[in-house]
């Protein structure tokens, strides 16, 4: 049996809720501590919250310092996905001495948005002898850290495609919300000037690809257009009349002079069809791989932001990517291992081989 | 521009040719040496004897030792897929303190074949202070590294499916002969049975993915089928008729009492229909990943082998496997590293990011 990990959950919203939901089945971890700022949250048990349906003994709170107090290994982070919005949250983590992994977006990749703040956050995670990393399906996954794994099987990297088609129908609904469905076109135009509806990350995963293949881009450039529905849309929670809005379609890419080397597309909107990821490199060899269906997101990123502490906590201080962390499950053995890392013949037990024909 | 990486190169078949052409267009990277036993090889100049057109000033020999004394960053070995046909090769380049990367399909991951070697391997590598790999697209890649970056993604990981189905039609002779095309069955039998046909590796997929995903398995069983041609089946070297052996189906399956938990199929032969690299995993969420055609295996065994051979040099020393290290390619960019590992902003140039409608 590893070390015990101490967590302490820091936001409640739909996306922490399943991440604290699956922290509970994972041995030797342990919530140690809850924050969030919703009154409505406050002050209850975190296991009843999340609908785990037994108390913790956690009782969620709004006081980032004191909860912060009783010390842990690691926040699980989920507030915000704009790295300015929760910049100071992360600090005051930091500065405690406590490690963090955050479903913030922007902090997936930070580097080329932020560079001065992430330079700070590297030089104040040292400090305290923690790390930090954002982490999650997009971005963290599908558009990078997966591009990655399979541009190392190729010789040479020319462009890179990627594609995410979501079917928001079956989603919760402030998904469905949040992509604009069943806005006219003028609202849709209006929150995406105001900054309401927009998918965080695309950038982030181009800026990410691009370092890490020496790619030398000029520009990176994004779009949101409006997914209009031609056929009424019915969900669970809501009804798209056609000339509506379905959802979002953005895209994003990287751009050498007039060549686009990277694209990026993510379409998000009810009643989408052949919902799937799809990744594209054309190189030597060309490589084509796709997911139908898709991967379902709040479970994905459940299982990147849980499966990266084990790495997490045995990384060097600093600000970290998922690029760099190898890559992990967490099975809560060892001393807050995740894989015999040093490849340890003698720990893992020898599985006897049959057969063979030889 | 970074440090000059010195490589000796240590067997020019086929595969080997193939990594030696790779090397000569990467930035920093000098061929120093270059070893075969093949009388017929030795005394030619390498980059004649791998058609890259242009002498290279480095002539291929058959004394180890004396190649091994010039020194060197990295061996990039390719002679076997047998561990211990290879054992002696691999220590004597330990033991002069160059790093190793290995095509050899057993050291990808040797700790259950062989775990007293595993285990000297790693002590003598750690001595010399220098790190050994075993690298390949199968294994090392398709049913293993990339099944493990996947499962990173799962909650919950029950069952494991990977599926290569590679059409050896096109593919080079000692390929097709490898997988016994045009033999009659008995004759197929009977170089099954002396070990002559024989893909190595997966049983060291499973092992890699089942100590990883912490799935205690209790037995690794492998079997090897003919697949036998229904038509007459011409390629450029040969032709299969009917009722004639077109190739191999070899499957191995990972056990848990009288459940399985890991399946890897590999199908090579003359006209198999619909190429393509599948994995699929059963757990939350399900996951279905496929690569319409299939990865070329010979060009990606070189750019994996190549792409890994910064991490390495970085690597702590000892054993290492594809697993631990961070995923890579290639660029020569920095000290012999492949990515900003450090995820230190100041090194790359910003990109301006533009529109995103916010």
């Amino acid at each position: 049996m590893g070390r015990e990990i101490r967590v302490i959950h820091y936001g409640v919203g739909p996306i922490g809720a399943g991440i604290a939901r699956l922290l509970l089945e994972k041995p030797n971890v342990r919530i140690v501590g809850a924050i969030d700022i919703d009154p409505a949250k406050v002050g209850q048990d975190l296991g009843f919250l999340i609908g785990s349906g037994r108390g913790l003994g956690v009782t969620i709170s709004d006081r980032l310092n004191s909860v912060l107090r009783t010390g842990a290994d690691v926040v699980v982070h989920c507030t915000s996905s704009r790295l300015c919005d929760v910049e100071e949250q992360l600090f005051q983590c930091i500065d405690s001495r406590i490690s963090v992994v955050s479903t913030c977006e922007e902090l997936v990749y930070p580097f080329h948005r932020y560079p001065e703040l992430s330079d700070r956050l590297d030089r104040a995670a040292r400090a305290g002898r923690v790390a930090i990393l954002g982490a999650g399906v997009n971005p963290g996954f599908l558009m990078d850290r997966l591009v990655l794994t399979l541009a190392s099987a190729c010789q040479r990297v020319d462009t890179i495609t990627a594609k995410r088609i979501v079917d928001a129908k079956e989603r919760r609904l402030p998904l469905q919300k949040k992509v604009g469905a069943g806005l006219s076109p003028d609202e849709f135009s209006a929150r995406v000037a105001s900054g309401e509806i927009k998918h965080h990350g695309l950038p982030e995963s181009i800026a990410m690809i691009a370092d890490s293949l020496d790619l030398r881009l000029e520009e990176i450039q994004e779009t949101i257009e409006p997914a209009i529905a031609d056929a009424e849309v019915c969900t669970e929670f809501l009804k798209v009349q056609p000339g509506e809005v379905a959802g979002i379609k953005q895209t994003a890419r990287g751009r050498k002079g007039d060549k686009e080397i990277i694209r990026l597309e993510l379409d998000i909107y009810v009643g989408a069809s052949e919902p799937r990821d799809e990744v594209q490199i054309g190189g030597l060899p060309d490589l084509h791989c796709s997911f139908p269906g898709g991967l379902h997101g709040d479970l994905a990123t459940a299982a990147i932001v849980v499966n990266s502490i084990s790495p997490l906590l045995e990384a060097a201080p600093g600000l970290r990517t998922l690029r760099d962390l190898p890559v992990s499950y967490f099975t809560g053995r060892a001393s807050g291992e995740c894989f015999p890392r040093r490849s340890e013949g003698r720990r893992v037990g020898r599985i006897p081989l049959v057969g063979g024909g030889g």
